[in-house]
């Protein structure tokens, strides 16, 4: 085939001919309105496209390539994977040693009273099987009752009808019918943009848990089955909890025996420093979603992890009822599991944890260093390798800027000029990053140079259009 | 790691302790009781396990594996393209040559009114996707109501729950609160089980699509959004339509505004001796699904194929609401659109088309020749390369088996033992066959002696059993 001669242009026409991308607005795209990056390669922290233009990925494409671009080892198990066996499935009780070997690594890494790994494809699959999970376990100890799931605004937890229901964002809601009925949100914790004034952040915390407290009460604690939450809230704009949160929110789930899945699709495998949120925070979580850093993206393979509290229900439903009927026709793919065998065999031998705590510090300290305090930053904020910058008209009086401005995608357009991937978070003015795990203190410098300089010159020229 | 050098034993141990297997009964399982094969490697249409035992795969995994094992082109690509750039999200019009290339290959490969490719992971996100797609479609157009989704009795279209409630089968059901609400089934267009006495196919067909009116009816048009069907039903028992019933139901779709999505995730890409399911039945779909034929599962990738009508409207909703908030973070993967190239590509320069239209007929006569009139053969059915024989007590009076003799999955036990995989199909006593569409006459007649065989020994160990 000659179809690597093709030129951007020819590429760009394809892509905007016969490509549906996600999160677009579909008719710019069709006339050529939107950027149209085509990327080519990466090394590392960096990713180019075909034009040659090279940016670090602050982003880690979507907080997701944790062990880098490039990473020979991933790529070669891969390689050879895909030779022996790339595919055999795993129904009914036929296995592979990938899949095998990486249940008892997924395991293990999280200890606690983990017991199985139910594989699928993405992070938002992952959630579907668990609140499937759910249902079937009240359904097997007479609980029929016991199916609503709740959730918190601001939560992401995928993009599917009920996925994308336990997701507390408006844009992922609005003329899909979204929320369905199943599914109830509480309280955001972010303490900087809701706390009261002289609030403490444990006060503050306890107050989150009152409201779901009461949420749970006006809705019958009967018909509650589970509370879904990302140990840092992630896509709602990288917010780590206040303190006391989770021990607080732990408390009313065990009164009232709601499940706790915690969604660890951002925070799992080394990313807070911890080796998941849930460690870091003292979670106690029945069921775990892992995506994303388990494969680091090189290829689609997510987890449901399950305790034993559920396991053991579980088993005892098929005792009665037989063959549990769920699953993926991909469900612990060979080849996505030995990608993502590979990962977490890097991840260990390059000692991610310990990099991370060295790392991760440095980094939020310089963020905070240069940030904190610039006339438009409301607050820096992070935790590991999970940073964020809000801005805001008003920082001390919490007054943001208004939505229209679009202050958060101007910022990370001019960002990107400067060489540094950043996200615009789909809510409020919010810069967020989540680079590799591999990154160096240089290349942390370069982001928080670029960043700052950025601020500046957004600052700058929203006085110069008389916003500010 | 001396991980390579894991006897069956210690894997099936690992495999027994930490893997949650799809569809399985978990507690046989993990005491030991269900056979747990490790399966090890593969070429051309047979796997085998770690203990060196071959089998020839007569259901292509699950039919998936359709250019076959060991095709080292598809190979080679995903090798090369995972040391070049695994993964860059396709998110806000970013893009990537395999994504562009890809979904350019689809689109001109299915034709008609075809347009725009959204990539997913699995068959059922992509019915996810599409059931979301639906109801953006009907709020654009102003017609809020139009939201429920019809689906046939034993249809498949994945395990999720939206998805999972659209399949047709109480084992997808059961304990789990499903089908949800917003589906509803109609009837399963098997002429064999369900025609009355002396009714032609034609009107068969006409009776299913006048029972599709009816419910339409009962349920009020306003508020049926879509119909979605396999144009072959797959898991329900591979049962090809009965003359003229496409044409039929496509004319009630016609007359109450009702989307239609093909889900050809089975028939897609040459299985059924055609391009799609839909060229050889003259359905006119708005959405098409796809997915296992499209990468012959040496990755997962899964595709919703857009037609004019519907994504001339999406594209309005966005110059209306802006950005369309759905994806995955894995929408597009690199690695796996890159496999889907190459693999269409193998597709294309093997005439897999040609070859399905020369070894399929022969299929379907060979089986027919052989098992059709035996006294326990209810019926032999299939079309391309898609073939099933239905078990009954009296074929003549339409007598099933009980379902606790478990007939069917007696039947592939010895038809594995004979060294064949074909599947017991979750209803009914049938086994179904989809082997790699790469099969040669050789390879058929091994599968077609072996059924015949199996079949044999299945009748005279009944008898014996003083069952019959
Ligand atoms: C916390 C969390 N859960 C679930 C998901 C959904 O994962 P996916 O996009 O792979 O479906 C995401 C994706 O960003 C996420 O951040
Ligand atoms: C027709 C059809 N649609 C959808 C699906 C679901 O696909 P997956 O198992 O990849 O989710 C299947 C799987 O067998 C299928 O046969």
């Amino acid at each position: 085939m000659s179809l690597s001669n093709l030129g951007t242009e020819q590429l760009q026409e394809k892509d905007r001919s016969y490509v549906f991308h996600p999160s677009t607005y579909l008719a710019k795209h069709s006339r050529g309105e939107t950027p149209n990056r085509i990327m080519a390669g990466a090394e590392g922290v960096y990713i180019w496209d075909t034009e040659g233009r090279k940016s670090l990925d602050g982003f880690g494409g979507l907080y997701c390539v944790n062990m880098g671009y490039g990473c020979a080892e991933i790529a070669e198990a891969i390689a050879q994977q895909a030779r022996e066996l790339p595919f055999a499935h795993v129904y009914a009780g036929q296995g592979t040693k990938p899949v095998a070997l990486l249940a008892e690594a997924i395991v293990e890494y999280f200890g606690q009273n983990m017991r199985r790994v139910f594989f699928g494809l993405s992070g938002s699959d992952a959630n579907e099987t668990n609140i499937k999970l759910v249902w079937y376990y009240h359904n097997i100890l007479g609980l029929p009752q016991k199916k609503k799931i709740i959730s918190r605004l601001r939560g992401y937890h995928g993009s599917g009808l009920v996925t994308g229901s336990l997701t507390g964002l408006p844009f992922f809601h609005d003329h899909f019918d979204l929320p369905l009925e199943i599914v109830r949100h509480t309280t955001t914790p972010h303490y900087y943009r809701q706390a009261q004034d002289g609030e403490s952040e444990e006060a503050f915390s306890k107050r989150c848990a009152d409201e779901l407290e009461a949420l749970i009460l006006a809705e019958g604690p009967e018909t509650v089955g589970a509370f879904i939450g990302e140990p840092v809230l992630g896509t709602g704009g990288i917010i780590p909890p206040p303190q006391g949160y989770w021990t607080a929110i732990q408390a009313v789930l065990d009164k009232y025996n709601i499940l706790l899945i915690a969604d660890e699709v951002v925070c799992g495998f080394d990313r807070t420093g911890e080796k998941f949120g849930s460690h870091l925070y003292g979670m106690r979580p029945d069921i775990v979603t892992v995506a994303k850093g388990l494969s680091s993206a090189y290829l689609p393979i997510s987890g449901s992890i399950i305790g034993e509290r559920v396991w053991s229900v579980l088993e005892q439903g098929t005792e009665k009822h037989g063959a549990l009927g769920h699953g993926w026709t991909y469900s612990g793919h060979t080849l996505c599991a030995a990608a993502a065998l590979a990962n977490l065999d890097v991840l260990k031998k390059k000692n991610i944890l310990e990099h991370v705590r060295d790392v991760g510090p440095y980094w939020q300290e310089q963020m905070k260093a240069k940030l904190d305090g610039h006339p438009i930053v409301g607050e820096v904020r992070g935790v590991g390798i999970l940073s964020a910058v809000e801005l805001m008209r008003d920082p001390k009086q919490r007054i943001p800027f208004e939505p229209n401005l679009q202050v958060g995608v101007r910022a990370a357009a001019t960002l990107l000029e400067n060489g540094v991937i950043g996200r615009a978070m789909p809510h409020a003015d919010t810069i967020g990053f989540a680079p590799p795990l591999i990154i160096k203190r240089n290349e942390i410098d370069i982001i928080v140079d670029a960043t700052a300089r950025t601020v500046d010159a957004t600052y700058r020229s929203l006085k110069a259009e008389g916003v500010l």
